[in-house]
Protein backbone atom coordinates (compact mmCIF):
# COMPACT_ATOMS: atom_id res chain seq x y z
CA UNK A 1 0.00 0.00 0.00
CA UNK A 2 0.92 3.34 -0.90
CA UNK A 3 0.95 5.82 1.85
CA UNK A 4 0.59 9.49 2.35
CA UNK A 5 4.30 9.34 4.36
CA UNK A 6 5.98 7.61 1.15
CA UNK A 7 4.61 9.98 -1.44
CA UNK A 8 5.60 12.90 0.82
CA UNK A 9 8.98 11.05 1.15
CA UNK A 10 9.75 9.98 -2.36
CA UNK A 11 9.46 13.39 -3.90
CA UNK A 12 10.85 15.00 -1.38
CA UNK A 13 14.48 13.43 -2.79
CA UNK A 14 14.08 15.72 -5.67
CA UNK A 15 15.46 17.94 -3.31
CA UNK A 16 19.88 17.73 -3.16
CA UNK A 17 19.56 18.69 0.33
CA UNK A 18 16.99 15.75 1.16
CA UNK A 19 18.91 13.29 -0.72
CA UNK A 20 22.29 14.09 1.33
CA UNK A 21 20.26 13.89 4.57
CA UNK A 22 18.86 10.39 3.41
CA UNK A 23 21.77 9.50 1.78
CA UNK A 24 19.32 7.96 -0.84
CA UNK A 25 18.62 8.74 -4.89
CA UNK A 26 15.40 7.90 -6.70
CA UNK A 27 15.35 5.79 -9.91
CA UNK A 28 12.27 5.43 -12.37
CA UNK A 29 11.99 2.87 -15.13
CA UNK A 30 12.68 -1.01 -15.87
CA UNK A 31 16.16 -0.75 -17.71
CA UNK A 32 17.53 1.91 -15.24
CA UNK A 33 16.30 0.16 -12.74
CA UNK A 34 17.80 -3.38 -13.03
CA UNK A 35 21.12 -1.96 -14.37
CA UNK A 36 21.48 -0.47 -10.48
CA UNK A 37 19.88 -4.16 -9.54
CA UNK A 38 23.81 -5.47 -11.47
CA UNK A 39 25.43 -3.21 -10.05
CA UNK A 40 27.34 -1.93 -6.96
CA UNK A 41 25.01 0.50 -6.11
CA UNK A 42 22.72 -0.44 -3.30
CA UNK A 43 18.79 -0.23 -3.91
CA UNK A 44 16.47 -0.01 -0.38
CA UNK A 45 13.60 -0.09 -1.97
CA UNK A 46 10.92 -1.10 -4.76
CA UNK A 47 7.70 0.52 -5.74
CA UNK A 48 6.72 -2.06 -8.53
CA UNK A 49 3.78 -3.26 -10.46
CA UNK A 50 2.76 -6.98 -10.13
CA UNK A 51 3.98 -7.34 -13.78
CA UNK A 52 7.40 -6.11 -13.10
CA UNK A 53 7.88 -7.76 -9.78
CA UNK A 54 7.02 -11.22 -11.15
CA UNK A 55 9.86 -10.85 -13.83
CA UNK A 56 12.28 -9.50 -11.92
CA UNK A 57 11.94 -11.63 -8.50
CA UNK A 58 15.15 -12.81 -8.92
CA UNK A 59 16.84 -10.22 -9.15
CA UNK A 60 15.83 -8.34 -6.16
CA UNK A 61 17.48 -9.35 -3.17
CA UNK A 62 15.90 -10.09 0.27
CA UNK A 63 17.11 -6.95 1.89
CA UNK A 64 14.84 -4.78 -0.33
CA UNK A 65 11.84 -3.36 0.65
CA UNK A 66 8.70 -4.06 -2.06
CA UNK A 67 5.82 -1.71 -2.11
CA UNK A 68 3.68 -3.56 -4.96
CA UNK A 69 1.69 -0.39 -6.51
CA UNK A 70 -1.01 -0.07 -9.13
CA UNK A 71 -0.47 2.25 -12.21
CA UNK A 72 -2.15 5.36 -11.08
CA UNK A 73 -0.40 5.03 -7.40
CA UNK A 74 2.85 4.76 -9.61
CA UNK A 75 1.92 7.79 -11.21
CA UNK A 76 1.61 9.57 -8.04
CA UNK A 77 5.09 9.03 -6.95
CA UNK A 78 6.82 8.97 -10.60
CA UNK A 79 8.31 12.22 -11.53
CA UNK A 80 8.25 11.36 -15.45
CA UNK A 81 5.58 11.94 -17.89
CA UNK A 82 4.68 8.81 -18.79
CA UNK A 83 4.92 6.61 -15.71
CA UNK A 84 7.00 3.26 -15.88
CA UNK A 85 6.37 0.16 -13.87
CA UNK A 86 9.17 0.25 -11.21
CA UNK A 87 10.59 2.89 -8.96
CA UNK A 88 13.74 2.57 -6.85
CA UNK A 89 15.27 4.48 -4.11
CA UNK A 90 18.97 3.73 -4.30
CA UNK A 91 21.98 4.62 -1.59
CA UNK A 92 23.62 7.67 -2.72
CA UNK A 93 27.19 5.56 -3.21
CA UNK A 94 30.00 6.98 -1.64
CA UNK A 95 33.63 6.86 -3.81
CA UNK A 96 36.87 7.81 -2.72
CA UNK A 97 38.91 10.17 -4.91
CA UNK A 98 42.70 8.94 -5.53
CA UNK A 99 44.94 11.03 -7.70
CA UNK A 100 47.36 8.26 -8.00
CA UNK A 101 44.63 6.26 -9.61
CA UNK A 102 43.22 8.58 -12.46
CA UNK A 103 44.71 7.09 -15.29
CA UNK A 104 43.66 7.50 -18.93
CA UNK A 105 41.21 10.26 -19.74
CA UNK A 106 39.50 12.24 -16.24
CA UNK A 107 36.65 14.51 -17.22
CA UNK A 108 36.96 17.77 -15.36
CA UNK A 109 32.96 19.85 -15.37
CA UNK A 110 33.18 23.59 -14.57
CA UNK A 111 29.58 25.07 -13.59
CA UNK A 112 27.39 22.47 -16.25
CA UNK A 113 23.96 23.62 -14.91
CA UNK A 114 21.85 21.68 -17.18
CA UNK A 115 20.92 18.07 -16.17
CA UNK A 116 20.11 16.55 -19.69
CA UNK A 117 23.78 17.92 -20.23
CA UNK A 118 25.18 16.66 -17.29
CA UNK A 119 23.57 13.04 -17.84
CA UNK A 120 24.75 12.70 -21.70
CA UNK A 121 28.25 13.93 -20.37
CA UNK A 122 28.03 10.76 -17.74
CA UNK A 123 26.75 8.44 -20.75
CA UNK A 124 29.20 9.59 -23.10
CA UNK A 125 31.99 8.84 -20.60
CA UNK A 126 30.75 5.72 -19.89
CA UNK A 127 30.46 4.49 -23.43
CA UNK A 128 34.15 5.35 -23.88
CA UNK A 129 35.34 3.37 -20.72
CA UNK A 130 35.92 7.16 -18.84
CA UNK A 131 35.40 6.11 -15.34
CA UNK A 132 36.00 9.60 -13.16
CA UNK A 133 34.39 12.38 -13.23
CA UNK A 134 35.53 15.76 -11.06
CA UNK A 135 32.72 18.50 -10.64
CA UNK A 136 32.87 21.55 -9.65
CA UNK A 137 30.87 21.93 -6.25
CA UNK A 138 28.35 24.39 -8.61
CA UNK A 139 27.63 21.27 -11.20
CA UNK A 140 24.27 20.28 -10.75
CA UNK A 141 23.96 16.96 -8.54
CA UNK A 142 24.46 13.61 -10.63
CA UNK A 143 21.81 11.89 -8.25
CA UNK A 144 19.09 15.07 -9.94
CA UNK A 145 16.06 13.00 -10.61
CA UNK A 146 16.79 14.26 -14.04
CA UNK A 147 20.49 13.47 -14.20
CA UNK A 148 20.03 9.75 -13.27
CA UNK A 149 17.29 9.68 -16.04
CA UNK A 150 19.22 11.22 -18.59
CA UNK A 151 22.14 8.62 -18.22
CA UNK A 152 19.99 5.66 -19.20
CA UNK A 153 22.26 3.53 -17.14
CA UNK A 154 25.52 4.83 -16.89
CA UNK A 155 25.10 6.63 -13.53
CA UNK A 156 25.81 3.09 -11.99
CA UNK A 157 28.91 2.89 -13.81
CA UNK A 158 30.70 6.02 -14.08
CA UNK A 159 32.25 7.51 -10.77
CA UNK A 160 31.51 11.06 -10.15
CA UNK A 161 33.53 13.70 -7.33
CA UNK A 162 31.96 16.95 -6.56
CA UNK A 163 34.76 19.48 -4.87
CA UNK A 164 37.00 22.77 -5.75
CA UNK A 165 38.43 21.73 -9.19
CA UNK A 166 40.96 24.86 -8.79
CA UNK A 167 42.35 22.79 -5.38
CA UNK A 168 42.34 19.35 -7.68
CA UNK A 169 43.27 20.67 -10.37
CA UNK A 170 46.42 21.97 -8.87
CA UNK A 171 47.14 18.85 -7.44
CA UNK A 172 47.14 16.91 -10.19
CA UNK A 173 50.20 15.88 -12.58
CA UNK A 174 48.71 15.23 -15.78
CA UNK A 175 48.45 17.81 -18.36
CA UNK A 176 45.32 20.07 -17.74
CA UNK A 177 43.69 20.25 -21.38
CA UNK A 178 40.04 22.47 -21.84
CA UNK A 179 37.67 22.92 -24.44
CA UNK A 180 37.61 26.30 -25.80
CA UNK A 181 36.28 28.97 -28.08
CA UNK A 182 40.29 29.39 -28.56
CA UNK A 183 43.55 27.15 -29.17
CA UNK A 184 44.79 24.29 -31.08
CA UNK A 185 42.00 22.76 -33.63
CA UNK A 186 41.07 19.49 -32.05
CA UNK A 187 41.90 17.55 -35.38
CA UNK A 188 45.40 18.67 -35.17
CA UNK A 189 45.79 17.86 -31.88
CA UNK A 190 47.67 14.95 -30.60
CA UNK A 191 45.95 13.79 -27.47
CA UNK A 192 48.38 12.68 -24.28
CA UNK A 193 47.42 8.92 -23.27
CA UNK A 194 46.88 10.67 -19.73
CA UNK A 195 45.12 13.98 -19.15
CA UNK A 196 42.36 16.03 -17.53
CA UNK A 197 39.49 17.20 -20.05
CA UNK A 198 38.04 20.44 -18.55
CA UNK A 199 34.53 21.00 -20.14
CA UNK A 200 33.29 24.81 -18.82
CA UNK A 201 29.91 26.26 -18.02
CA UNK A 202 26.98 26.56 -21.05
CA UNK A 203 26.94 29.91 -21.19
CA UNK A 204 30.10 31.41 -19.59
CA UNK A 205 32.52 28.94 -20.59
CA UNK A 206 35.64 28.35 -18.13
CA UNK A 207 35.54 29.98 -14.73
CA UNK A 208 38.13 32.62 -14.40
CA UNK A 209 40.13 31.01 -11.76
CA UNK A 210 40.60 27.78 -13.45
CA UNK A 211 42.22 29.57 -16.49
CA UNK A 212 45.89 29.92 -15.17
CA UNK A 213 45.81 25.71 -14.64
CA UNK A 214 45.12 24.92 -18.14
CA UNK A 215 48.30 24.26 -20.40
CA UNK A 216 46.04 23.30 -23.69
CA UNK A 217 43.53 24.71 -24.60
CA UNK A 218 41.71 22.56 -27.52
CA UNK A 219 38.52 23.80 -29.88
CA UNK A 220 36.22 22.75 -32.81
CA UNK A 221 36.74 24.87 -35.54
CA UNK A 222 33.29 26.55 -36.47
CA UNK A 223 32.60 26.77 -39.96
CA UNK A 224 28.98 28.18 -40.19
CA UNK A 225 27.23 30.37 -38.11
CA UNK A 226 25.96 28.90 -34.52
CA UNK A 227 27.00 30.80 -31.81
CA UNK A 228 28.12 28.05 -29.60
CA UNK A 229 28.25 24.45 -29.63
CA UNK A 230 26.29 22.38 -25.77
CA UNK A 231 28.44 21.46 -23.72
CA UNK A 232 28.01 17.80 -23.88
CA UNK A 233 28.35 17.87 -27.64
CA UNK A 234 31.58 19.28 -27.47
CA UNK A 235 32.77 16.98 -24.48
CA UNK A 236 31.78 14.13 -26.91
CA UNK A 237 34.00 15.20 -29.73
CA UNK A 238 36.76 15.61 -28.01
CA UNK A 239 37.02 12.60 -26.19
CA UNK A 240 36.01 10.85 -29.04
CA UNK A 241 39.04 12.14 -30.61
CA UNK A 242 41.12 11.03 -27.20
CA UNK A 243 39.22 7.85 -27.97
CA UNK A 244 40.62 7.19 -31.16
CA UNK A 245 44.18 7.96 -30.66
CA UNK A 246 44.61 5.86 -27.56
CA UNK A 247 42.01 3.23 -27.43
CA UNK B 1 -3.01 44.41 -25.57
CA UNK B 2 -3.51 40.88 -25.25
CA UNK B 3 -6.40 39.37 -26.61
CA UNK B 4 -8.18 35.78 -25.56
CA UNK B 5 -7.94 35.26 -29.37
CA UNK B 6 -4.16 36.07 -29.31
CA UNK B 7 -3.35 33.51 -26.24
CA UNK B 8 -5.91 31.03 -28.39
CA UNK B 9 -4.29 30.95 -31.18
CA UNK B 10 -0.72 31.30 -30.30
CA UNK B 11 -0.88 28.26 -28.13
CA UNK B 12 -2.74 26.74 -31.74
CA UNK B 13 1.19 26.20 -33.02
CA UNK B 14 2.02 24.24 -30.46
CA UNK B 15 0.16 21.78 -32.75
CA UNK B 16 1.90 20.88 -36.11
CA UNK B 17 -1.50 20.76 -38.02
CA UNK B 18 -2.21 24.57 -36.51
CA UNK B 19 1.32 25.40 -37.78
CA UNK B 20 0.85 24.12 -41.25
CA UNK B 21 -2.61 25.31 -41.83
CA UNK B 22 -1.46 28.80 -41.01
CA UNK B 23 2.07 28.54 -41.90
CA UNK B 24 3.56 30.36 -38.56
CA UNK B 25 5.55 28.79 -36.00
CA UNK B 26 6.57 30.45 -32.80
CA UNK B 27 9.67 31.56 -31.38
CA UNK B 28 10.61 32.95 -28.00
CA UNK B 29 13.44 35.13 -26.29
CA UNK B 30 15.92 38.05 -27.34
CA UNK B 31 18.97 35.96 -28.76
CA UNK B 32 16.64 33.74 -31.00
CA UNK B 33 14.34 36.29 -32.71
CA UNK B 34 16.99 38.80 -33.29
CA UNK B 35 18.71 35.58 -35.11
CA UNK B 36 15.50 35.13 -36.91
CA UNK B 37 14.70 38.99 -37.69
CA UNK B 38 18.69 39.02 -38.87
CA UNK B 39 17.69 35.92 -41.43
CA UNK B 40 15.94 35.32 -44.52
CA UNK B 41 12.80 33.83 -42.35
CA UNK B 42 9.82 36.48 -42.28
CA UNK B 43 8.50 37.30 -38.68
CA UNK B 44 5.03 38.55 -39.03
CA UNK B 45 4.29 39.77 -35.34
CA UNK B 46 5.51 40.64 -32.24
CA UNK B 47 4.73 40.34 -28.91
CA UNK B 48 7.39 42.51 -26.31
CA UNK B 49 7.72 44.02 -23.23
CA UNK B 50 8.78 47.70 -23.79
CA UNK B 51 11.52 47.85 -22.79
CA UNK B 52 12.86 44.85 -25.66
CA UNK B 53 11.04 46.90 -28.22
CA UNK B 54 13.29 49.95 -26.76
CA UNK B 55 16.41 48.41 -27.75
CA UNK B 56 14.92 46.64 -31.05
CA UNK B 57 13.02 49.03 -32.53
CA UNK B 58 15.12 49.38 -35.52
CA UNK B 59 15.52 45.79 -36.53
CA UNK B 60 11.86 45.60 -36.35
CA UNK B 61 10.48 45.88 -39.92
CA UNK B 62 7.24 48.40 -40.80
CA UNK B 63 5.62 45.33 -41.81
CA UNK B 64 5.50 43.60 -38.42
CA UNK B 65 2.49 43.84 -36.32
CA UNK B 66 3.47 44.51 -32.67
CA UNK B 67 2.12 44.06 -29.60
CA UNK B 68 3.44 45.38 -26.28
CA UNK B 69 2.84 43.40 -23.23
CA UNK B 70 3.53 43.17 -19.66
CA UNK B 71 5.31 40.19 -18.35
CA UNK B 72 2.36 38.73 -17.03
CA UNK B 73 0.92 38.98 -20.28
CA UNK B 74 4.02 37.52 -21.88
CA UNK B 75 4.08 34.41 -19.71
CA UNK B 76 0.12 33.66 -20.35
CA UNK B 77 1.49 33.09 -23.98
CA UNK B 78 4.94 31.63 -23.21
CA UNK B 79 5.99 27.70 -23.62
CA UNK B 80 8.56 28.22 -22.10
CA UNK B 81 9.40 27.71 -17.78
CA UNK B 82 11.11 31.55 -17.58
CA UNK B 83 9.37 33.73 -19.50
CA UNK B 84 11.40 35.85 -21.89
CA UNK B 85 10.90 39.45 -23.01
CA UNK B 86 9.74 39.06 -26.94
CA UNK B 87 7.56 35.91 -28.27
CA UNK B 88 7.59 36.14 -32.74
CA UNK B 89 5.45 34.33 -34.82
CA UNK B 90 7.16 33.48 -38.11
CA UNK B 91 6.50 32.03 -41.60
CA UNK B 92 7.47 28.77 -41.87
CA UNK B 93 10.29 28.81 -44.74
CA UNK B 94 9.65 26.98 -47.87
CA UNK B 95 12.74 25.99 -49.37
CA UNK B 96 13.06 24.03 -52.42
CA UNK B 97 14.90 20.45 -52.54
CA UNK B 98 17.65 20.61 -55.18
CA UNK B 99 19.66 17.16 -55.47
CA UNK B 100 21.80 18.60 -58.17
CA UNK B 101 22.61 21.70 -55.38
CA UNK B 102 23.51 19.01 -52.04
CA UNK B 103 27.19 19.36 -51.51
CA UNK B 104 29.70 18.27 -48.66
CA UNK B 105 27.82 16.21 -46.36
CA UNK B 106 24.23 16.11 -46.05
CA UNK B 107 22.17 14.72 -42.98
CA UNK B 108 19.23 12.65 -43.51
CA UNK B 109 17.40 11.98 -40.40
CA UNK B 110 15.46 8.91 -39.99
CA UNK B 111 12.45 8.70 -37.71
CA UNK B 112 14.42 11.21 -34.80
CA UNK B 113 11.72 11.83 -31.98
CA UNK B 114 13.28 13.62 -29.32
CA UNK B 115 12.88 17.72 -30.06
CA UNK B 116 15.46 18.08 -27.90
CA UNK B 117 17.52 15.66 -30.13
CA UNK B 118 16.58 17.02 -33.11
CA UNK B 119 17.36 20.86 -32.03
CA UNK B 120 20.51 19.72 -31.24
CA UNK B 121 21.66 18.18 -34.69
CA UNK B 122 20.47 21.47 -36.33
CA UNK B 123 22.74 23.07 -34.32
CA UNK B 124 25.57 21.10 -34.79
CA UNK B 125 24.80 21.11 -38.66
CA UNK B 126 24.54 25.15 -38.25
CA UNK B 127 27.99 25.20 -36.46
CA UNK B 128 29.55 22.90 -38.71
CA UNK B 129 28.10 24.62 -41.76
CA UNK B 130 26.02 21.90 -43.42
CA UNK B 131 23.06 23.81 -44.72
CA UNK B 132 20.49 20.95 -45.45
CA UNK B 133 19.08 17.90 -43.42
CA UNK B 134 16.63 15.45 -45.03
CA UNK B 135 14.21 13.88 -42.57
CA UNK B 136 11.90 11.02 -42.91
CA UNK B 137 8.14 12.21 -42.60
CA UNK B 138 7.97 10.56 -38.71
CA UNK B 139 10.90 12.85 -37.69
CA UNK B 140 9.48 15.26 -35.04
CA UNK B 141 8.51 18.58 -37.08
CA UNK B 142 11.51 21.16 -37.02
CA UNK B 143 9.00 23.92 -36.23
CA UNK B 144 7.94 22.32 -33.11
CA UNK B 145 8.58 25.06 -30.51
CA UNK B 146 10.85 22.61 -28.23
CA UNK B 147 12.80 21.96 -31.37
CA UNK B 148 13.17 25.38 -32.48
CA UNK B 149 14.16 26.88 -29.07
CA UNK B 150 16.79 24.18 -28.54
CA UNK B 151 18.42 25.15 -32.25
CA UNK B 152 19.28 28.38 -30.46
CA UNK B 153 19.00 30.14 -33.41
CA UNK B 154 20.30 27.40 -36.06
CA UNK B 155 16.42 26.83 -37.11
CA UNK B 156 16.67 30.76 -39.42
CA UNK B 157 20.11 29.01 -40.90
CA UNK B 158 19.61 25.31 -41.76
CA UNK B 159 17.24 23.99 -44.58
CA UNK B 160 15.10 21.08 -43.34
CA UNK B 161 13.41 18.88 -45.61
CA UNK B 162 10.66 16.12 -45.22
CA UNK B 163 9.88 13.51 -46.90
CA UNK B 164 10.47 9.81 -48.31
CA UNK B 165 13.94 8.98 -47.17
CA UNK B 166 14.01 5.64 -49.24
CA UNK B 167 13.17 7.36 -52.09
CA UNK B 168 15.14 10.13 -52.08
CA UNK B 169 18.44 8.04 -50.87
CA UNK B 170 17.26 6.04 -53.98
CA UNK B 171 17.42 8.87 -56.09
CA UNK B 172 20.99 10.83 -54.65
CA UNK B 173 24.08 9.73 -56.56
CA UNK B 174 26.32 10.97 -53.42
CA UNK B 175 27.42 7.61 -51.59
CA UNK B 176 25.18 6.74 -48.46
CA UNK B 177 27.25 6.53 -44.99
CA UNK B 178 25.08 5.46 -41.94
CA UNK B 179 25.70 5.79 -38.00
CA UNK B 180 25.76 2.45 -36.76
CA UNK B 181 26.45 -0.14 -34.09
CA UNK B 182 28.99 -2.00 -36.46
CA UNK B 183 30.85 -1.15 -39.45
CA UNK B 184 33.81 0.60 -39.86
CA UNK B 185 35.15 2.69 -37.00
CA UNK B 186 34.63 6.03 -37.65
CA UNK B 187 38.62 6.16 -36.25
CA UNK B 188 39.61 4.68 -38.84
CA UNK B 189 37.20 5.02 -41.67
CA UNK B 190 37.77 8.04 -44.49
CA UNK B 191 34.75 10.27 -45.46
CA UNK B 192 34.43 11.26 -49.22
CA UNK B 193 33.83 15.08 -50.02
CA UNK B 194 30.34 14.14 -50.72
CA UNK B 195 27.85 12.16 -49.14
CA UNK B 196 25.05 11.80 -47.21
CA UNK B 197 25.17 10.49 -43.64
CA UNK B 198 21.65 8.34 -42.35
CA UNK B 199 21.22 9.13 -38.50
CA UNK B 200 18.60 6.60 -37.32
CA UNK B 201 15.98 6.02 -34.62
CA UNK B 202 17.07 7.01 -30.70
CA UNK B 203 16.00 3.53 -29.65
CA UNK B 204 15.67 1.05 -32.79
CA UNK B 205 18.04 2.65 -35.19
CA UNK B 206 17.43 2.94 -38.97
CA UNK B 207 14.54 1.29 -40.55
CA UNK B 208 14.68 -1.89 -42.49
CA UNK B 209 13.39 -0.32 -45.66
CA UNK B 210 16.12 2.31 -45.90
CA UNK B 211 19.42 -0.51 -44.44
CA UNK B 212 19.64 -1.86 -48.45
CA UNK B 213 20.37 1.79 -49.66
CA UNK B 214 23.38 2.41 -47.00
CA UNK B 215 26.61 1.56 -48.89
CA UNK B 216 28.82 2.70 -45.73
CA UNK B 217 28.23 1.74 -42.28
CA UNK B 218 30.28 3.17 -39.59
CA UNK B 219 30.33 2.80 -36.26
CA UNK B 220 31.96 4.80 -32.68
CA UNK B 221 34.12 2.17 -30.79
CA UNK B 222 32.56 1.35 -27.43
CA UNK B 223 35.52 0.99 -24.74
CA UNK B 224 32.82 1.12 -22.09
CA UNK B 225 29.53 -0.03 -21.18
CA UNK B 226 26.62 2.50 -21.99
CA UNK B 227 23.97 0.64 -24.40
CA UNK B 228 24.35 2.93 -26.59
CA UNK B 229 24.92 6.78 -27.92
CA UNK B 230 22.38 9.38 -28.10
CA UNK B 231 21.42 10.41 -31.75
CA UNK B 232 22.40 13.85 -31.81
CA UNK B 233 26.18 12.49 -29.95
CA UNK B 234 26.63 9.91 -32.21
CA UNK B 235 25.62 12.57 -35.04
CA UNK B 236 27.88 15.27 -33.69
CA UNK B 237 30.80 12.73 -33.60
CA UNK B 238 30.69 11.75 -36.90
CA UNK B 239 30.20 15.23 -38.56
CA UNK B 240 33.44 16.49 -36.57
CA UNK B 241 35.24 13.46 -38.01
CA UNK B 242 33.77 14.15 -41.31
CA UNK B 243 34.83 17.82 -40.88
CA UNK B 244 38.22 17.29 -39.80
CA UNK B 245 39.03 15.35 -43.13
CA UNK B 246 37.53 17.80 -45.68
CA UNK B 247 37.49 21.17 -44.19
Amino acid sequence: MLTKADIKFVKSLNEKKERYANKLFVAEGNKLVIEILHSKISVTRIFANENWLNLNEKLVGKNIEITLLKHAELTRLSNLQSTREVIALCKIPEYELDFNRLSGLTIALDTIQDPGNLGTIIRVADWFGLNNILCSKETVDCFNPKVVQSTMGSISRVKLFYGDLSIWLNKIEQPVLAASVEGTSVHEYTFPENAVLVIGNEGIGIGTELKPLIQQNICIPRKGSAESLNAAIAAAILIDRYAGLNF
